[in-house]
């Protein structure tokens, strides 16, 4: 077999069945492998950030890794942006990304980028494979890796003669590697900690945010009077009926810096120091109190479930049933609001559904007005990187094989980075609804302006602002084979909502706010 | 004045006076700092490889920089891809990149990334600057080293407490760094090549594709023998009525190593040796025959119509007429088909029209069909990442004040990556007409495909083909703001294009191939 089918047979046997690509011509050998082998499904995405971020959605769904297969140098760059968000989030990736030959690349051909430096700055694990013997070895670790550490971001080199020479080996899946073990001695001094002192947070992230992370966390709270938050930006939490309300670390510094204020002690799970998202004049970096002790019950790289089971039994904390979520609302009616659009979609979610949340501005609020949803994972723009919502939620309609329903409230300016998404949902036939925040401006940086000192002017208003012309929703997603409509009051949507809830493949409301 | 007011009134006094800009919290300062001043012209992309791409297009066009304006980290890498294009193009571009304040991203902050190291992969030239009183020196600094060379790629790191912090210092703009000189002996050996030497090519590439280098080029080749050939991919080439019909390296490996099997001494004018754009199994990465001698004229990073004045001086070559391009065709008529397609471009282009080429694998045959259309500045894909087109066209309207029309040839596949753009169109009410040539699939890549030794199966077979569903142009442009239509045949293409050519705002039209 030539390099590139031991890949592909690599893949599989190490349990990788499903590949967001978007290939080239350095890639065409590993599309041939595809009709050599069985069991691999493919994704095309229209730009190499929808591929990345289908690849990030996917594992914070499914829990395990899929792979990319991006075509080389400018088609990697193309997906970093949510390959960073795929970081932050701590996702595992398999990273394919196509190179030129090996002999061909040192002639400097036009498309030829540094591949490995653009690789590095996303990756916990890069490496170029060089000879058509080792590269089903090396696509064998490459899975290693991106399943390690609670999941990683592995990229996989692949020159064309790699892929093309015979003599390629299949390997069979490696085993995970163990997670860095949780430190008694850390669980205890938290056990300590938590008995002993007053005003403790426990601030959570990661699989801390889980139903179960959830439940022992709330257990530890109700034992000992500590006080529990999420971070700002989380990959998924486990919300809705049944779940642990919880709140998030606000976004606004001064709300954040206040919401700290009072907490002597933050007992950190799998999180870290609560850093602002960004810097402002005369405003610290970090938001907690400078007198602020911070306690490592879990690094980011350490199992949170195992950390909370540990701190419940050195507490003899006992299951606490989680505290009600109140009623479900019911819909909304009216010209919309953030309240009555978190509150339509609190009554109408369906069971089990997944938030794809990039909401921006217009979604501060949603969050403390949807705990009484229907049980749901609800994600966030981990890395910051506007344009993750529209792919994240695609990649994680085929990771739950399109049996949950995938609602993105998405803001308008950030689709845009993305809208090529719109596309892989008709072509997948993916239960995926989108509401589109249409304010046409940036709102955030309008915002954020302000903040600067002053109401923007007229030239920097030209460029806070999208409505001119304004952009037309319905018709870019029937571009792409979306049905769309516009809702200009609550009723409309929630109409709409319902409608789409029942179909058997995308929608899009583009939302006038 | 701060730190973001003393960069743009250093722009200004350096003669930078268009901004491409997606900014983001981080360069608010930036922004704000355009109402405190005047003449800056800034222009908004909804995704940051349409302003690199626009940037890119500017240059081409108007032979000076334009300034970017990218949001940190993520915004640096959306762009890139654009960037290894003007890169490859040796377009001079002041890019401007937002980042966190300096003492903030020690922290780590969610939206951080290695801003120096994705700049790397494409710049020249890379500063970080860090106090307020050097960033105006800092900024005259990087228009320079944009403008050396020919051209190039500079980029600014600017953090935002650098931008808000009081004490800005604005600088007059430098002088120009002088380029490389021409080496007269380089030019006396080349000369006597010429003279002495059978079956010469002189292989042309920048500026040497101007009208006034190919006008010399011509001189020496009518003087001598020789032949010329100008690179596969140019920045811009002089074409139409009364310019020198040259022809193209070919793209395809085969037939370039047919082209340039007969040549035994080849004369590089600002072109290096000529390289596959790809490596295929048995094939050679270089294209010209092993016993060819390579002799360089000028680098890239020379100037070619200076070396090539030294020549025709050296030879004592006359200026002779550029051979005739023959009657300009009429329009075609019945089934679209990429000859008819050439034909009718060359009927009806405008006087000093702009083409941006992205028709990738249809139109492959456009250009030797197209040397007798009226005067134009034709572009190409320099750098290979697609989703060039779009953004270029659009820079290059900007950079031509709205006074020449800019004509896209533009592959759907490619398309999709940057669509984006034609709300910047339609925004600043450009002269932009588009032709999507909807094959609705990967055509390049069946190719490729078959290249690599069969017919695509059916799971390799999903991963080209774009038809399913089929994307609707004409409702992805109004979605965007740009009027478009549909054509079925050249008569209707040809209507549709000649209307559009009497517009004064953006139209698409989508040719079903």
């Amino acid at each position: 077999m030539n390099g590139a089918v031991s890949v592909v047979k690599t893949l599989l046997s190490s349990g990788v069945d499903t590949c967001f690509a978007n290939p080239g011509t350095s890639e065409m050998h590993f599309v041939a492998a595809l009709d050599q082998t069985r069991g691999m499904h493919c994704v095309l995405g229209l730009q190499e950030n929808i591929a990345t971020g289908m690849a990030d959605g996917y594992w914070r769904i499914a829990r395990r890794p899929a792979s990319t297969l991006l075509h080389c140098g400018p088609g990697l760059a193309n997906g970093l942006a949510n390959l960073h968000n795929a970081r932050r989030a701590r996702s595992g990736i398999v990273n394919i990304v196509g190179d030129h030959a090996t002999y061909h690349r040192l002639h400097d051909p036009a498309l030829s980028m540094d591949t490995e430096a653009l690789a590095r700055t996303v990756s916990s694990w890069v490496r170029t494979s060089t000879s058509v013997e080792r590269v089903g070895h090396d696509t064998a670790s490459c899975v290693q890796a991106a399943r390690a550490a609670g999941g990683q971001v592995a990229t996989l080199v692949l020159p064309s003669n790699v892929s093309w020479d015979e003599g390629g080996v299949s390997v069979d899946g490696f085993s995970d590697l163990a997670r860095a073990p949780i430190d008694a001695f850390a669980v205890d001094n938290v056990a300590r900690v938590l008995r002993e002192r007053e005003n403790v947070l426990m601030l959570l992230a990661g699989d801390a945010a889980s139903e179960v992370g959830l439940a022992l966390a709330w257990s530890v709270a109700e034992a000992t009077g500590a006080r529990l938050m999420v971070d700002y930006l989380n990959p998924t939490i486990a919300r809705g009926r049944g779940r642990v309300p919880i709140e998030r670390v606000p976004y606004s510094t001064d709300l954040a810096i206040e919401a700290f204020a009072r907490f002597e002690q933050i007992v950190l799970v799998n999180s870290k120091g609560p850093v602002g998202f960004f810097a402002y004049p005369g405003k610290p970096s970090m938001q907690y109190a400078p007198a602020s002790q911070l306690h490592v019950l879990s690094r980011p790289d350490q199992d949170a479930i195992q950390a909370l089971r540990a701190l419940t039994s050195a507490l003899g904390a006992r299951r606490a049933a989680a505290p009600s979520t109140g009623e479900r609302p019911t819909i909304a009616a009216g010209a919309p609001t953030p309240e009555r659009l978190a509150q339509t979609v609190a009554a109408l979610l369906p069971e089990n559904a997944i938030v794809a949340d990039e909401s921006i501005s217009y979604g501060r609020g949603f969050y403390r007005l949807t705990h009484a949803a229907a049980p749901n994972d609800w994600m966030h723009l981990t890395g910051g990187a506007i344009g993750y919502g529209l792919p994240v939620a695609t990649g994680a309609a085929i990771a739950a094989r399109r049996q949950r329903r995938v609602l993105s409230l998405q803001a308008d300016g950030s689709g845009m980075y993305t809208l090529q998404a719109l596309w892989t949902q008709a072509r997948e036939k993916l239960p995926c609804t989108t509401i589109v925040l249409a304010n046409r401006k940036y709102n955030i940086l309008v915002g954020e302006y302000k903040a600067v000192g002053a109401l923007p002017g007229p030239t920097a208003m030209q460029m806070l602002d999208l409505g001119n012309p304004a952009l037309d929703w319905v018709k870019l997603a029937a571009g792409m084979g979306v049905e769309a409509a516009r809702a200009e009051n609550m009723e409309q949507c929630a109409d709409l909502m319902s409608g789409s809830f029942k179909r058997d493949a995308p929608f899009l409301i583009e939302l006038l706010i």
